[in-house]
């Protein structure tokens, strides 16, 4: 690997480790009588010790001979050693919190590393956003490994995003040391559909011989899968269905089973490996998006292997999911992913198997965090997002009711499309319904829970707004808005009332993007999210939550009554999953992938 | 990985094989109703098709819609189908054969790739060896990766040799196309003892993100064991006992667990997974040394496989050995080691799990052996060997009786140090034994089966000869002579007669080196290995097992026998294996790593 990822690479650090192991040096630190979760072997080894120098494991079984006289000693007192847990698909930006704040927040719950797909900055920044939020990445002790984003736009000519990333635009960053792979290829009909373009990507990151991640969620496990999968992409993390996880594990792609704050899939996928006699080595445990309501309440990978063990998944096996499995995945295990020799020593100490609590977290050797707290060191400079990182709200001027007006075209009544969101589920369904006309304008009607929906263009200034009806939220007045919109993050508004939408969307644009919910004309709450819109950089992981929990009631207040509904608004611009999804551009028909009227014309 | 072991690198195969994979463009060829052996999933999946373009596998599963009116189709009739099998840890040399031939005799059992140390001829030709191996390993379908020798000398300082390969030379492979890593480190008191040369020659491996393989021969699974693979030493053969390989496989290195023709290892190291519940991930099962009679008689990795399941181990298990196991050893499994989309179509058809039988073995898309012959076409050059590698034996003019002579240094009768073979083992022990004066002289004892030893260099005239004793050949009479003396392959003469020692060893070097017995002054057999004095490149395996066979014969007829005689001499020099061994420098404890004298001064 790159040396990026260990304070120092083996081939330096291996000639010492030797001399430590065999007692002819002494240990930096020497951690006594664990009992040490092998994921090598799927096995529990009481009375181990771990005997560490220069960041790396140098013994592990009796260290005794290791510890000289300034070496730390921490009794474990018999409780169980892991190695750190991996996160291999994660988006930090959905924790609305930026790279050093999510690391406080995720270290003490275990995460020693996260496959980071910058993603959402890059629709917003292109590739300066994923250079500030890996340079931002260097003041943690998290090993924030990067995978460049392959979708920006997510479906080109579907919708208008900040940056377009080209081929060649990716194949640059290859070379980058904090770059192990290329982000999840969610552009699966360019895949099958043989479009060059995408499998020049592809191909570029196979040549520079890295990690290609993936995205593919049809339930479609035939011949579509088999063309996903023989590209060269290397795992998914979009199963919802056993048979989804278990087809991409026999087809040798590894399977990132996801618990995300938004889609609880390891209810349904956990069964593919619990109903199934098979070799869970192709089994991922993923995040994919944390909420930070989640982040600060239920933890990371812990509560992840928590719910896993739930779902009756043996402990040792979710461990591995989360650690070998996933090192092995990115071709990464000769440096991460288990307690042994010659390895980066992450390691988590939990108080026992059942609660899976994580008491200390040691990355590269220096304990990270303890009882819930980080004790690693701040960085000694605070990183801040530069001036044109938090100027991306660029509408040309306040917004209008009248954008949102959307004509009915000389009828009295019309079918039209409406878009249905499922609670906790990444998809959406394509509904019908009748709409009468008021004024020649077809609105909301609430008491049939069909509320309006604009998508606005924001990065250009170009005035594009896509219109259309979504059920499923329950609001019964005003209007919410949102810059946190998948994946073009332009600005989305969903209101019972055009003249509230406009006051949602003008609030936004004021504070450089973020959460608002507005009722009466007036803002009820707004959560500020400065940085590309999608981030806070001065809000800890606890406060965003509390933000967050102030607009859940500002929601409430409206009439929702969805749990987490920000991540469910915020996929209903996302043009690349199934059925119906509104961008900038219009209505988009994400099975066939054409636009489609608002108006459904042929039952018109 | 590099492009050398594909036909078609994935990066470029991947647009067209997504185009097969759904129907749009034909495969080349069609394997119907197969039962795959899932090595991902540890599964058995009945009906399963396989289609194959550009070498490559496009789809696994229903594969009707991929036949084209040119598209090869062949039904498997329901028989098991298995990734092609790789063997972890070879030297091609140990066959006596050079690498077409090697190829020609391995393929038809299902072989389609091989880890190849030719650490041989690197002791007698240096890098040329190699590079000699290397070029004619391309013109057989066989994939021939090469882990550079780490070892030559293996033991510096105690043998001549005919090549030295330092650090920089070592480096200096490291971007060939060909070298997947480092060969079999058998230095492992230098990895102990922090040499720093030893230590070197690993980092230079590391950093160029290539795989170091291991020689940990130490019953010592605690200090020394950890120190070695936290030296960054990825996978170990010499393992003899169950403990040591669950010992490996703990501490995340690839146990090796070997059948090899002159060391049956896998009776005892089988334990570590029959008598253990682990994750067998660890574990692969190799051959290291292949004679030429197993070869020819038993098969190879289909052999090895058909005593792992005697042992207890699991078909499918076994079989993840040869396959996934070692590709993900080697951080290969992008291109090799199962049977999925995207990865060189390398295969073996199976007649049943019980007699694994191979009928038809894929290489790169491609029949390459059929019910037991090669069916890939021969390459349409033969190879030859330079006349430099065929003139490898330079002992200064003839050998005469003298040069074996012990002499008794003034005593009439004294304590000699005497090396203890064991059939089918690779160690030694130190044996001790009184021995009586002749003519001033201490001469071999047939009676109690004391034969006299010698290692007389052979690469450079230096006219060096070490001299010693051995039991446990129970030769009576004559001398026998061998060129294959691991590991500088200097001429070991091993005889109850002085002047029948000259005989032999005159006979070696009239023929470029090879294999003889002498019986009253005449030669009864001699196998010829004019390559480096190792390899003849003008027999096929079967003649090669017949003349083999023929020299049993003469050794029986002189009084031996132990089963495979010829492998268990050739490491009566091998010093880097426990406990004494004979080297042209002398006689070597190989536990403390010293000279030490034939004549046993304390006791004297």
């Amino acid at each position: 690997m790159t040396t990026k990822f260990c304070r120092v690479p083996l081939w330096e650090a291996g000639r010492t480790l030797a001399a430590v192991a065999q007692g002819r040096e002494p240990a930096d630190t020497v951690i006594r009588d664990t009992r040490l979760i092998n994921v090598c072997t799927g096995e529990i080894l009481p009375h181990t010790d771990v005997a560490i120098r220069l960041g790396r494991i140098a013994l592990v079984g009796d260290a005794g001979h290791c510890i000289g006289p300034e070496t730390r000693v921490v009794d474990a007192g018999g409780r169980y050693l892991a190695p750190g847990f991996l996160d291999g698909h994660i988006h930090v930006e959905s924790s609305m919190l930026t790279v050093r704040e999510y690391a406080r927040a995720v270290v003490p719950h275990g995460t020693v590393g996260i496959y980071m797909d910058p993603h959402e900055i890059a629709n917003v920044l292109g590739l300066e956003g994923v250079s500030l939020m890996t340079e931002e990445a260097e003041g943690t002790p998290l090993k924030v490994m990067v995978t460049t984003p392959s979708c920006v736009p997510a479906v080109p000519g579907f919708e208008d995003t900040g940056a377009c990333l080209e081929p060649e635009d990716i194949a640059s960053t290859m070379p980058w040391d904090s770059v192990v792979g290329l982000g999840e290829m969610m552009n699966f009909p360019g895949i099958l559909s043989g479009d060059e373009r995408t499998h020049r990507i592809v191909a570029e990151t196979l040549k520079a011989g890295k990690t290609v991640t993936g995205h593919y969620s049809l339930p479609e496990t035939g011949a579509g899968l088999n063309a996903y999968v023989a590209a060269g992409i290397r795992c998914c993390h979009e199963s919802t269905r056993p048979e989804d996880a278990l087809a991409k594990m026999r087809l040798g792609m590894y399977a990132q089973l996801r618990e995300g704050s938004a889609w609880h899939d390891l209810h349904e996928v956990a069964r593919s490996v619990t109903e199934h006699e098979v070799d869970t080595r192709f089994a991922c445990l993923v995040s994919d998006d944390a909420h930070p309501h989640t982040l600060a309440e239920q933890g990371h990978l812990d509560h992840i292997l928590r719910r896993a063990v739930e779902e009756g998944i043996d402990v040792v096996t979710a461990i591995q999911m989360v650690t070998i499995n996933c090192a092995q995945c990115f071709h990464m295990d000769d440096d991460l992913g288990s307690v042994t020799p010659g390895k980066c020593a992450d390691m988590v100490l939990l108080e026992d198997l059942e609660g899976l609590k994580v008491r200390k977290v040691w990355i590269d050797g220096e304990l990270a965090a303890e009882d819930g707290q980080m004790t690693a060191p701040p960085s000694p400079s605070p990183y801040r997002y530069p001036d044109r990182a938090k100027r991306t709200m660029n509408l040309g001027g306040p917004v209008t009711e009248e954008r949102f007006a959307v004509s009915a075209a000389g009828r009295t009544q019309a079918p039209v499309r409406v878009i249905e969101v499922v609670p906790e589920k990444v998809g959406t369904f394509e509904r019908r319904a009748v709409l009468t006309t008021v004024d020649g304008q077809f609105h909301a009607d609430t008491q049939r829970d069909i509320l309006k929906a604009a998508v606005l263009e924001r990065h250009r200034e170009t005035g594009k707004t896509g219109l259309g009806f979504v059920t499923g939220f329950g609001i019964q007045e005003g209007a919410i808005a949102s810059t946190v919109a998948h994946d073009a993050h332009n600005l989305l508004v969903v209101g019972a009332d055009d003249r509230d939408m406009a006051v949602a969307a003008n609030a936004l644009a004021e504070c450089g993007g973020g959460l608002v919910v507005v009722r009466g004309g007036a803002v009820l709450c707004r959560v500020a999210l400065p940085v590309a819109g999608l981030m806070n950089d001065e809000r800890t992981a606890e406060e965003m939550s509390r933000e967050v929990a102030e607009l859940g009631r500002a929601w409430e207040a409206i009439g929702c009554r969805m749990a987490s509904p920000f991540m469910t608004m915020a996929l209903l611009s996302l043009a690349c999953l199934p059925e119906l999804r509104l961008t900038d551009r219009g209505l988009v028909d994400c099975r066939t992938f054409r636009f489609v009227p608002l108006i459904v014309e042929e039952e018109a």
